[in-house]
């Protein structure tokens, strides 16, 4: 075993293609939570379409421009990095195409996401700088397609509530559930240390 | 602003020359949760002497051969990422090393960091694999210093132990926090989106 000094997330090659004529597609864009629940979701359905990871998807919202500043679909099993949740990636990217790691600087920035953070994520928007999350599918969902979702505080809208952070739930949720529920249904990996490997 | 399509995560130059001298004066290595301690809080103290992040170090070790398997520090003021915690750099580079996003596939693996892992670390654990974890500062230890830590269920050492992950705390706790003194008296960047931007 070598010590390794880097490694990279990139997002698959369809990404760019998918996200251009999705946009093309709806001409409202991301003017609405809803809107930009559509794109997530869509994303999550095409990642699993595409072989390139599980069934989540998330992006980066500039609130006031209503610009992508960021999108993420999960790749923990294409690039096995246990941390290439949907929402790290989006964020991630979205900091660096800003050139900061605290996107709040920029104004109102959203994180939606086609299902509700798990633990680490959670944990991972604070740091970010985004000032609102909006959630699909709930933990109960992606628990019923077999994921292991993590233990978030009990009060965690709550808790990212004090902090500044809006959260809004259920957004499209059974459109964003239906995705989970066809990955389980087709026996796609479901990546969990404790149980499946 | 600009779609981005990757990101990379690079330790720093000097880290390959630290490790191995570091390796060479101390010749028991890491057969031992303290030995691994030392140098998770050496690479902290050495990560703020160059400059290049927060207060943060964390190894990964393969228990049963006492081998680095991944070295991490915080460096998310200087590439901007605010997921670059020592914890997740050091996860990610131990798994890019093994060719595996579940690190406990290979026997037993401990990580070891210089602080209490935050909110979004903790919910980073239990998805890399790792069978053990041993902490050195406390989460008051870092807030003391203006660190903010994020919210972690109350009984965060529980919920990693109902997953088989062991968790001990306090190793070596008072050099781990004064190294998180020392650099909170220096007066370094606290990256904090809430309260210092």
């Amino acid at each position: 075993m070598n010590l390794h000094h880097r490694f990279e997330i990139s997002l698959p090659h369809w990404i760019d293609e998918f996200v251009g004529h999705w946009l093309n597609q709806n001409r409202s864009g991301l003017d609405t939570p809803e809107h930009r629940m559509e794109l997530a979701i869509a994303l999550a359905a095409a990642n699993v379409e595409q072989g390139t990871g599980g069934p989540f998807g998330a992006i980066v919202v500039q609130e006031e421009t209503n610009r992508l500043a960021g999108v993420g679909v999960n790749l923990v099993t294409g690039i096995n990095l246990s941390s290439a949740h949907a929402e790290i990636v989006a964020l991630s990217l979205a900091q660096i195409a800003t050139g900061s790691w605290n996107l709040g600087k920029l104004g109102p920035m959203q994180l939606v996401t086609s299902c509700e953070p798990c633990a680490m994520c959670f944990g991972a928007v604070p740091w970010s700088g985004v000032t609102s999350v909006v959630c699909g599918a709930r933990k109960e969902d992606a628990e019923a397609a077999g994921f292991d979702e993590g233990d978030k505080p009990v009060n965690w809208t709550e808790s990212l509530h004090q902090r500044g952070i809006e959260v809004r739930l259920n957004v499209m949720r059974d459109e964003a559930a239906r995705v989970l529920q066809e990955y389980s249904e087709g026996a796609g990996t479901i990546y969990n240390p404790g149980k499946n490997i």
